[in-house]
């Protein structure tokens, strides 16, 4: 009587091994009813324990010796069962199981939410703790899973030194405003506890490049925050990222590791979840494949800002209808400019690199035009942004008077401090890891793939 | 003249590969200087670049083409150098580079903290941007970095799906209260950005379980905050917690996956940092290695909470002598209790299951005793306490009486629905990740193997 799980019987079954197959003879299964339906004379339960996309059909009929428990298992319910395997080549599905004996170990009271029916997603965010039962979340968070260990697997490869920056700091990165205050319930002082005030970090670039600057190939790997009261489809307040920082390496270095590291996730995940990837690509959006592929097959173009402004210009001019018409250079491309030049212009992903110096972050890299900074932005067709990168100023004099200017000299000058003491050319990049979940699942709404989305007004769990 | 790291040097050195070897005649090197000496007639650069613990040799003399640049490199600095590998089979390393070309990428101005003697990991905390070069944190963060690798491989290996679970949370968790709150600069209301009171989380575990009754077996690793009071050696208000979790497994099951678990991440750290841990065992503990073998050759045994205190009670009867004598059913163990059954009793890794349910968590099962619920510690010798677990009640009426009394059930209704539908025996454990750190390098302080610490009274960067 030993126990498999879906995946396990799946894989036997499939791989053929004669001497596994002969133990079939009686199997145990301990799992979820997604659905039963009984007509008197045999009757069906679609099984699952999440351990495998596809279901797994129990038969069972009046002479199963839990008849009386088979055939009133409701939807949802746990049970543990066991049968014989029955091999099914000419079905769907290769085998089915020949139900005999069968436990309720978790009834389902009547008001479960998660009913035969299609649900919507909006339906489905009200009950995070439930959906992951869900079809297509029993894909995505399957994906969810494999993107993240393909972005360690990339990395550790290629001998990066994962870090882990803290959540807790003393600085608001960019400075863009916008942090979650970090307080204890002392009414004196909310900020006791440190003896200093602390905010929930927006990124983990600033504490990760010592750390590039001792071990040359760095990442971290974790979440970040934004208190933005924007309620779109893409912005999360929670979220995580993965920011690599590459000492002795110059801008051009470090497109060339985002377009191995964008690759690899898409590979990775086609090879670990083909069934979950074909029933995105069914289900969600019947491009996807053939996008992702796309890009698998594509060299990443890379085009200058000033290129990228006198082409949309152009187009204007041509009777091509933005929202925004209004193009001039030094301006922050809105999402259908971008996807604009990814979609219509080069037909594939692109770096727009060298960007006005005015509308990108202080530790950008000084170019010698003076206007611009060693920035770029990988633009990937039905999306717009999908990665963020940039050489970093290296040069103390330069970074200092932009920190001054902007009056966080002080509270980082450890920041500072690390172009004076062995500095070198160095770059790193950022990728949203959820909105690249949604890229590569083609899901449109940044709720549908976090376990327990938090947005502006919205928390529960 | 192709670039090599520390790392690539080294492997292809000691590999041997005879193509590779021919290829040393000019190579270059990115990285910083340790040491330098410069004895008139000939000099020694001490270099690495952080990709491999050992450093290089790097000799350079009148003839060579920037003998300038290289006799005057200081401690710290960044150079670019290029040169001929030398064999040197008769010495401790086995190889070095005659430098020829060196270009200093980046000086070092003369206050730079880090120089040859040895420093305080004290004055070290201070400087915590500066301190991963040196040796001590070389070897830390890069064992660091494996055991988180070593963690997700496992788990990945075994089929556990890796779930993000929130940090900014409405609950918090066990009810121990000392939690930090999330909020904004709205002076009307610091909660209105999701219009509720929201806390950081300080488990995950209630986040997951309704995942693992979705996925089977699931796991999160992640951070996790502790707004403690506690100024010790292993008391951090962030760190990282591993918390997997598994459906229709029961308090023995768990038990073998902890055991399985903390062997597989022993091998894996000393076959991936086999330098670093004789650097630990030869500087931090000398009894390291032989410890952690010891623990890889036992059987993890088991035993009753309630057989522990008798053998505590007669060790003290028989004139042992705690700091705290006073041992009673009921109390929860200090560590020197918890070592003493270890070191002394059981010579080796001990579970100690079946707590009393009063010094216990409310999700913890109650045994059919109605006194004790079925927990497991993991108490290891020289620690005492690495990782705790339990089954968890999976009866939603004994569930819901018990958080009823602590008054969580309607915060909480959501987990509470988790055992109406579908529930059923689940298990699961938490292991602190920089407690499992400290305990494979041997080091003392938790401050001293994360990399920037947060920990009562004291923050900074």
């Amino acid at each position: 009587m030993a126990k498999y799980s879906n995946f396990q019987l799946y894989d036997i079954v499939t791989g053929g091994d004669e001497e596994e197959l002969l133990n079939l003879n009686e199997v145990t299964l301990q799992g979820w009813v997604k659905t039963n339906r009984d007509n008197g004379s045999i009757g069906f339960v679609e099984f699952n324990d999440g351990t495998y996309f596809k279901n797994i059909q129990l038969v069972y009929n009046k002479d199963s010796e839990d008849y009386e428990v088979l055939s009133k298992l409701k939807t949802g319910s746990a049970i543990t069962v066991t049968g014989k395997v029955v091999f099914t080549p000419e079905n769907k599905q290769p085998f089915e199981i020949s139900a005999n004996k069968c436990v309720l170990e978790g009834d389902v009271e009547d008001d479960y939410p998660l009913q035969k029916k299609r649900h919507s997603f909006e339906f489905l965010r009200d009950i995070a703790h439930i959906r992951p039962r869900a079809n297509t979340f029993q894909a995505i968070f399957r994906v969810r899973n494999a993107l993240s260990f393909a972005i360690h697997e990339f990395f550790q490869q290629r001998g990066f030194i994962y870090v882990h920056t803290p959540l807790i700091t003393t600085n608001d990165g960019e400075g863009a405003g916008n942090v979650f205050d970090v307080t204890t319930h002392d009414t004196k002082d909310p900020y006791s506890f440190y003896n200093h005030k602390v905010n929930l970090t927006v990124t983990g670039q600033l504490h990760v490049e010592p750390f590039a600057l001792s071990f040359k190939d760095v990442y971290t790997f974790g979440p970040a925050f934004r208190a933005e009261h924007s309620n779109t489809v893409r912005h999360a307040s929670e979220f995580w990222m993965v920011e690599p920082e590459m000492a002795f390496c110059d801008l051009s270095d470090n497109m060339d590791v985002i377009e191995d590291c964008v690759k690899y996730c898409i590979e990775y995940v086609e090879r670990a979840c083909p069934e979950e990837m074909n029933f995105f690509n069914t289900m969600i959006d019947k491009t996807l494949l053939e996008r992702l592929h796309h890009v698998l097959n594509s060299k990443f173009e890379r085009m200058e800002y000033t290129k990228g402004i006198e082409i949309l210009q152009k187009a204007v001019q041509n009777g091509h209808k933005f929202e925004n018409n209004d193009i001039f250079w030094g301006m922050d491309l809105q999402s259908e400019h971008e996807r604009y030049l990814t979609e219509e212009i080069v037909k594939g992903p692109l770096f727009l690199i060298n960007y006005p110096k005015d509308i990108k972050a202080f530790y950008m890299r000084l170019n010698d035009d003076g206007k611009t900074v060693a920035a770029c932005d990988l633009l990937v067709p039905a999306v717009g942004e999908l990665v963020g990168g940039s050489q970093r100023e290296e040069r103390y004099e330069l970074l200092k008077a932009k920190m001054e200017a902007l009056g966080n000299d002080k509270e980082l000058d450890w920041y500072l401090d690390t172009r004076r003491y062995g500095g070198c050319k160095h770059s790193g990049f950022g990728i949203g890891f959820d909105r690249l979940l949604m890229y590569v699942t083609g899901m449109q709404n940044i709720r549908d793939v976090q376990p327990y989305p938090r947005t502006f007004n919205s928390i529960k769990y």
